[in-house]
């Protein structure tokens, strides 16, 4: 039973399409329909206190500040990530938040993008998979999700202006992926239409891709809201399939209202958005309960530690024995990066007072230096320009290790830092990420080896910044930045290219080992049994890739496509069973408009990374038949090949001279025939 | 005074518009309008025997074989071209050849194009100034050249469907100016349009290319001629600025007639192809004269000598000194490509008929390997796949290396070889690429010093294939090709990229050594002196390149624009004059259609290569002002950045926390202006 229908006057209805105020709806009160709220962000509730004198990122209530995406992408895990969700949604229900702004989605092209941070992965199939578990969390308690930034929002600089310029295949297979998977697997309530544009149509106006791709196709049957200060044109923008614009612009109801009086804007177009709004609110629940923030404060410290990456460990430095001196340099740790996800946490732990720390530094066991980004290097707002650690850390950790032969860097950064130039002079590496509020706490689990690490570096970690795939293209120029990389973003452009790397995606270190063994491929099922062959309690996770070993199109060389992340105690092995999904062998044919599986050899590979296969297995997988038929378009040589021409085509094949066939078999048959003069009768091959 | 005019009825005119066989056009009995030949190619002329039963390569009357474009590339030299395009010219004129179906002058985007024996170089410039030479050599007989392969035809795959998929600034910058540059300075009589797409539309369909860029802007007044068999729809093609069809299709001019009764095509249109097929008659000239083909052979094998790259000579081995034993092997050498080029040598010179051997090998002072691609692994019609020398050749070559310490592997190819993982074992590598009939000879002049090595690589050598710019991106698939790498074409790539190469370009050794000095930059006028500081006669290849200190869009590390073969007598000096053009200051703006010279520093560099540069001289140039209006599009950042603007900004740009700002100067002022809720007045901006 509908609470609130459409039967607003035109004024009404145009004024509920867009803000109230920065986060609310607008209300209309002659028919009882309530305003909600939608906040920032993906990692924390960001509510803004009402007293706001002027805006600051810092005037907002606490909230748990959980581990930022770039962190949890790492843990590789959905269950950890319902479970951030679950908190989130918690804490913004309880202060009567309606819709949360998150998760992040966006596919990480460059490691300069300054929103990296709020990120999951340079991979679509572990973004989607991650993202669907956070949304599957906050929604469950009453609170709506916006997945953003949709789509192809993968710089900062001029996001709102540039046009990504790219091809439909490389949309299709790397940049809408993650967004696809969530929308018909978890259902978010609502779609955040990003800043920038798509080959010159504004996200916010696009309707191929609001419209046509995430309703017609996927069947998305929740809201699409703007990002923020997104919409240029409101007609346009609500003709596409945008139906909410955040926040308030005083211009945009009347924009609307003068289009359906001149006859541009069809009314109809405008009460579907307006049916979309209703039915936001009227999903939206009332604030309720009080949230433990003792134990999200746990499950911040928990995901925080699953999160870190082990990089490095030379001579299993780690983990510490206890009681030994630790002597600690460097600065303070950032917890989080700066923007519009900025958390007033709840509290904060630091590093410093979870170690136990050695008097006199030269006194000490082992020396343990903080590094990282510092404030002001990276933030929603701007990109980078370099992927290095500041020099004068660089300076500090010489020194060190100088004096200090076992020395472990405790890296917190949200973009990846080239570790290429400074790594020889740390014993260990550990990978923090931004880690939320309760980073410092696990550090120390890590170090001290209460927690194993078992996070995998869900981005690749590049020798340097050439090498990177968006390097020449990155960040654009006159309004424009053309994905010239196409498919080959992170691992599927170093694989490509076969360059080195400094670590691999899917690379980190565990305190325990783990063996694979009996791979079996059963049609789409892959089993294998992973062990662990080390002393200590730990998680491992699988990584499955698949490769097409013959393509009538180009494709990546391994792409990931199932991953597991299983507990194993010493001596303990365990089935990992994927299911391979038909579309897990495709391609998008855009010339066909759809997926494609060709009949074929397809190489499945399980391992720790995507550099480290343990066990491989080739299965000939036949897809659908190919039935387009042939025509006077193709080529002498597709008529050959094709089991149906080759007996039309005849005598043409006999080609005498191989000079000569090497020059005409690639010519389509109508070329073929115009050339011949009459003694090719173009009436046999219809 | 005009012979001929169009007064023509509709059939007749129509006839006129495609080939009445394969290499004539169509004549008109009734006006007395002759048909005149079109024949290959680009470094001989194929000229088909008419007695022909079945079509074959072979099949043609004797002529001279010069260096494929390859080699004449690699001369630098100007002067040469034209006096190669002078002897083409006066073949041509005695056979009764009007049009000569070159030069080939399109960019080698791929090392694996398999007709970039036919291209001159990677890079515009040296591409179009040897061009027009050629062009003004042929032309200079009352022959016409036609230039091809007009545009963006870069590979062999699919080459009659692809589309291939370049923005226009590439277009601009990269693949058309070669076009330009021939346009403008040669006067050519044809230019032939390619087989292939260009975003979508077939190059003979291509108005924009065929009247909007060739006609309007570049000013050329002489007959467009599709490439053979190109033509896919002729109502389309002539209502683009396509003149003239080859060769004979039955089936075309009906269509044309058809097309201009049912009002589908405007008759004007057809009329100005006709006047333009006229005009070109009228300037064909009758057969003439008697080539001297022993000076023509002469000419063949000075080219063939200038042409050669030594690209390694460790302890000077080479020249080698008179009366050195030396032992041959390897197969006979290839001096020329396959395909339409292909040449009836008057003539063949072959290298071991030039050398004193030893009679029993393991005698000899020095071993000569005559390596390359064997015929079939380069062609016209298809691409390679890779850039080896076949692993035979290897293998040989690993033997004598073994036997012989002083080993000169003497190269002949028409695409680039991969060097890196065999040149340890020679002593000196000659690269002769397709050196023409003559070329035997010519590798005895340079091996034994008659003649000093001076040609320079015309494109790089990379150490691996997938180093090379287009690698993830040819020959594309589904009918399209994506130059995502966009400007960054063959040293351009490797430059932004920062990659190791095997050899760069430019690069070439000699007999003799050259040093720099007194470089001056006075205004757009660069000088550098150049000096022979050994003990022979040689001829260096100065190189000027351009950088862009700073700019607003990205851009080449460094450009070639300017270079100069000079010969010089031992201890002779020579100074060398460059006049740069604001144009080879700018870059192809899209946003203002036009070129931009953006103030700034520039840095002019000369040397012996793109990666030898010996001195270079930084210059502030003051290009012209930039007027465009600052609007409510821009964001306060560039407000800020203009004087104009920052004075109406005020005290907007007092934002207090650096956070805010970073994420609120990139606004567009009118999004900033939505979000002010009034507090900011649009008006004043206005």
């Amino acid at each position: 039973m509908k609470r609130f229908t459409r039967d607003g006057n035109l004024d009404e209805k145009a004024a509920l399409l867009s803000g109230a105020t920065a986060w609310t709806t607008t209300p209309v009160d002659r028919l009882g329909i309530p305003s909600i709220v939608l906040t920032d962000g993906p990692h924390g509730v960001r509510l803004e206190k009402p007293d706001s004198e002027r805006f600051s990122f810092e005037n907002s209530f606490p909230a748990t500040c959980f581990p930022t995406a770039a962190a949890l992408g790492s843990s590789w895990d959905p269950d950890l990530l319902t479970r951030i969700g679950e908190a989130l949604g918690r804490e913004g229900r309880a202060l009567g938040v309606n819709v949360l702004l998150g998760p992040g989605v966006n596919i990480k092209r460059s490691p300069l993008c300054g929103r990296n941070f709020e990120y999951l992965s340079e991979d679509p199939y572990l973004t989607g998979r991650l993202g669907a578990a956070l949304v599957r969390g906050v929604q469950s308690q009453g609170v709506g999700a916006s997945v953003k930034h949709f789509a192809a929002n993968n710089q900062e600089t001029e996001r709102l202006r540039v046009s990504a310029e790219v091809d439909e295949r490389t949309l299709r297979e790397i940049y809408l992926p993650a967004f696809e998977h969530i929308v018909t697997e978890a259902k978010p309530w609502t779609v955040m239409a990003a800043y920038n544009r798509i080959n010159g149509v504004h996200a916010t106006q696009n309707r191929w891709l609001l419209t046509q791709v995430l309703r017609e196709e996927w069947g998305f049957d929740g809201l699409v809201v703007s990002d923020w200060c997104a919409v240029t044109d409101p007609v346009e923008a609500v003709t596409a399939g945008l139906d909410l614009e955040m926040p308030a612009n005083a211009g945009s109801p009347g924009r609307l209202v003068t289009a359906v009086r001149e006859g541009r804007l069809d009314e109809a177009l405008l009460d579907r958005a307006v049916d979309r709004v209703l039915a936001l609110i009227e999903r939206a629940q009332p604030a309720n309960g009080s949230p433990d923030f003792e134990a999200h404060h746990a499950l911040a410290r928990q995901a925080a530690a699953e999160s870190a990456v082990l990089l490095k460990n030379e001579g299993a430095l780690l983990p510490l024995a206890p009681g030994t001196r630790v002597a600690v340099f460097g600065e303070t740790h950032r917890h989080q990066g700066a923007g519009s996800s900025k958390i007033v946490p709840t509290r904060l732990d630091r590093a410093v007072d979870h170690l136990e720390i050695a008097e006199i530094a030269a006194d000490a066991d082992v020396a343990v230096l903080f590094l990282g980004l510092p404030e002001g290097e990276e933030s929603e707002g701007f990109d980078r320009t370099h992927i290095d650690l500041p020099a004068d850390q660089i300076r500090l950790l010489e020194e060190v290790a100088a004096v200090h032969p076992n020395t472990v860097v405790v890296l917190a950064n949200g973009g990846v830092v080239r570790t290429g130039d400074w790594e020889r002079h740390a014993t260990a590496v550990l990978e923090m990420w931004l880690p939320g509020q309760a980073g410092g706490a696990a550090v120390a689990d890590l170090l001290y080896g209460r927690v194993n690490p078992s996070g995998r570096l869900a981005e690749t970690i590049p020798l340097r910044l050439p090498d990177t795939p968006a390097y020449l293209d990155f960040p654009g120029s006159e309004g424009a930045v053309r994905y010239g990389e196409r498919l080959y973003v992170g691992y599927r452009h170093h694989d490509a290219r076969d360059l080195d790397v400094a670590y691999p995606f899917g690379h980190g270190l565990s305190y325990t080992t783990f063996e694979y063994s009996d791979l079996d491929v059963t049609g789409l099922t892959v089993e294998v049994t992973v062990t662990n062959t080390g002393d200590r309690p730990g998680k491992e996770v699988v990584q499955l890739y698949v490769r097409d070993v013959e393509s009538t199109v180009d494709r990546p060389v391994r792409e990931l496509k199932g991953f597991r992340k299983v507990h194993l105690e010493p001596a303990e092995s365990k089935r990992v069973t994927f299911i391979i999904q038909p579309r897990d062998l495709c391609f998008y044919s855009v010339a066909r408009e759809d997926w494609v599986q060709e009949t074929g050899d397809f190489e499945f590979s399980v391992g720790a990374s995507s550099r480290d296969l343990r066990l491989s297995a080739t299965v000939h997988i036949a897809g659908p038949e190919d039935t387009t038929p042939l025509t006077l378009a193709n080529t002498l040589a597709e008529w050959l090949a094709d089991p149906r021409g080759a007996a039309v085509v005849g005598e043409m094949a006999e080609l005498g001279d191989p000079q000569i066939r090497a020059m005409v078999e690639h010519l389509p048959l109508d070329r073929l025939i115009a050339m011949s003069n009459g003694r090719i009768d173009a009436a046999r091959f219809v």
